[in-house]
């Protein structure tokens, strides 16, 4: 499969993101064109280093690595790791002409990230993610880490040098962290690119892992999230916001389960919300709706809240959430697929009926809505 | 005395500089400009705020001023306290619809504008600086903070929406402080901008403080930094280098002392060695070099390396500059003044030779140097 390269256009920092399969053989071009000299700091964890640190460290040519091993999850993408990580560049005398390396997840990408933007006031930055929701939802230029008052309170906008997304990575990714990222897949290529139908039909393909049907879908999502960022590099102009769609419940799942829920969990619940109030608000056709939801759920994603979940909890956390205007709820919704629009504040017993609906039904719960019904 | 006003153009970012006096009246306005809410974090630290905290709670309307007063002094501007106004900044509920103000010398505009560059992926700031020295050589989106590796290791390129110059806020600064901003004015003003004898001429009113003759020569050397960076903002170009001239030895001095020695003395003694320099290689003439040493001693300033410093740790420090080229030490120079260029790297004879001859002489030397002549 030869490799295919597109370009985010961010003037003089533009640049391209390769997708193929072997691609890390392409690492030492890319180093080359960025003009790096002979230090090389690798952000990554011990799991993926161990799978592919010998096949990056053939590719980087008379460079020296050096490793910074950070410890895997959510927890650990913290201002502690930043300061550590800040330590181990200084350390691989990385400078102007250097760069770090994100090597693996979501986690890893947005901690190296905000490292390579702000060691030195910024230095050259590379991505190779290494599983499919970091690989779908790559960050274009905007990372976050957590503090202990809240999640991603801290972070910037900072674009990479070069994105290099290896299909070769995904064999071994587990069925779980796999489903993860085929969320985010419909929340771009369906939500925001209006190709459900299309999406709806290659489910069976994807989740094979079929990867001409992957590489079709990681580029598709990744062109849909250039474009809007493109427009809106720093969520200034609004056109940004539409990347929130199907997020507000997603958040708050995330934030009262303690972060204990994957984001691709949370996600496929939190899209079945915002199109069900789509259409119990009149916008989009209820058969849209369900299109939508039947989709996430032959991904292998829930679309029900679990009953040990207090609706209270959520509602006090969307309240939080940062499209809410004077505590009032905002969504993102749809009148059709592909355009994505911020609705007016949304009477709060408007949601509790939706969270309601959303609450997976016990069985003697079931009997009761069937009576009522 | 009118408020001034500049502009620095960075497109969608560009902003305002005003300067005057009495002008933390206008604060009021700047905010309604920018559109923020009602929380505003005042970062400052005890002394300043005694001094106008008053002042600036009066000028801010109905909005509720909440104040993170950090440690005064070089050596807090770390990550620590970077870390501690984050926790400041989630409990004062900063957002992009709020403001954080940074009040105070440079310590303090250094880390507020990092703080407000990566708190939420960049909030609203507006820079208030209280010295001479923060007020000529204000940083125009340049910030950086100090780590356990390294001085100015971490830091980023943000932007203010605006800043406020007040001139009386020089009447309380003490003379050290005051001598150690006239540095920055003769760097700018005498160096980039090729005005030297005009600077000569006018040091006694500068000294005098005589508020006309200040306003006219920090707000020339705002715009001479900002017209710099408004070509070269992160430094990828190399326009930006211009403005390191006379700081190769300065952060070696600065380092060897452990940064005991004021910023404007090591740049007294920085200035006086790169004009030197420029003369003894023969690029620039010998009494353009002599008039620049002067108007530093006019100023109040040294222009010799006291004794108890080792020439060695020095020149160690200067290979480590980041100028330097595979360890060999580069100088921005001029030809003439006002065109500063970087040099070609230089033979270590030659820096010794300069260091020699502008360390303090004691008595016996001078006598064998006047021997020697």
């Amino acid at each position: 499969m030869p490799a295919q390269v597109i370009t985010a256009d961010f003037g003089p920092r533009s640049y391209n993101l390769y997708y193929g399969s072997g691609l890390f053989g392409l690492l030492c071009e890319v180093l080359e064109d960025a003009k790096i000299g002979p230090n090389i700091l690798v952000v990554t964890n011990r799991a993926v280093k161990n799978l592919y640190g010998e096949r990056l460290v053939q590719s980087v040519g008379a460079r020296r690595v050096r490793w910074a091993v950070i410890p895997a999850g959510e927890r650990h993408k913290n201002l502690q790791t930043v300061a550590r990580l800040y330590t181990s560049c200084a350390r691989a005398k990385i400078d102007r002409q250097s760069a770090i390396i994100g090597l693996g997840g979501g986690v890893v990408q947005d901690i190296a990230n905000f490292v390579a933007a702000t060691f030195r006031r910024g230095v050259p930055f590379i991505q190779i993610p290494t599983t499919l929701l970091a690989q779908v939802d790559i960050g274009i230029g905007g990372c976050a880490v957590d503090h202990p008052l809240g999640k991603s309170l801290v972070g910037t906008f900072y674009q990479p040098r070069a994105v290099i997304t290896d299909l070769d990575c995904l064999e071994t990714l587990p069925d779980a962290e796999f489903v993860n990222g085929i969320a985010e897949i419909i929340n771009k290529v369906a939500g925001l690119g209006g190709r459900l139908e299309q999406l709806n039909e290659d489910m069976p393909n994807i989740l094979a892992r079929d990867k001409t049907t992957l590489l079709e879908y990681i580029i598709e999502s990744n062109r849909i999230k250039i474009a809007i960022i493109q427009k809106d590099e720093t969520g200034v102009s609004g056109e940004r916001l539409a990347l929130d769609w199907g997020h507000t419940l997603t958040y708050a799942l995330e934030k009262v389960t303690g972060y204990r829920m994957a984001h691709g969990t949370a996600l496929g619940i939190g899209m079945t919300a915002a199109v069900m109030l789509s259409a119990s608000l009149g916008y989009l056709p209820r058969q849209k709706a369900e299109l939508l939801k039947q989709t996430v759920q032959l991904a292998g994603l829930p679309t029900s809240i679990p009953q040990n979940i207090d609706l209270g909890s959520l509602l006090a956390a969307m309240r939080l959430d940062s499209k809410a205007k004077e505590g009032k709820i905002r969504f993102v919704l749809f009148k059709e697929f592909g355009k994505p629009f911020l609705c007016d504040p949304i009477p709060e017993r408007k949601i509790k009926d939706l969270l309601t609906e959303l609450k997976a039904p016990t069985p003697k719960q079931r009997g009761k809505r069937a009576r009522r019904l």
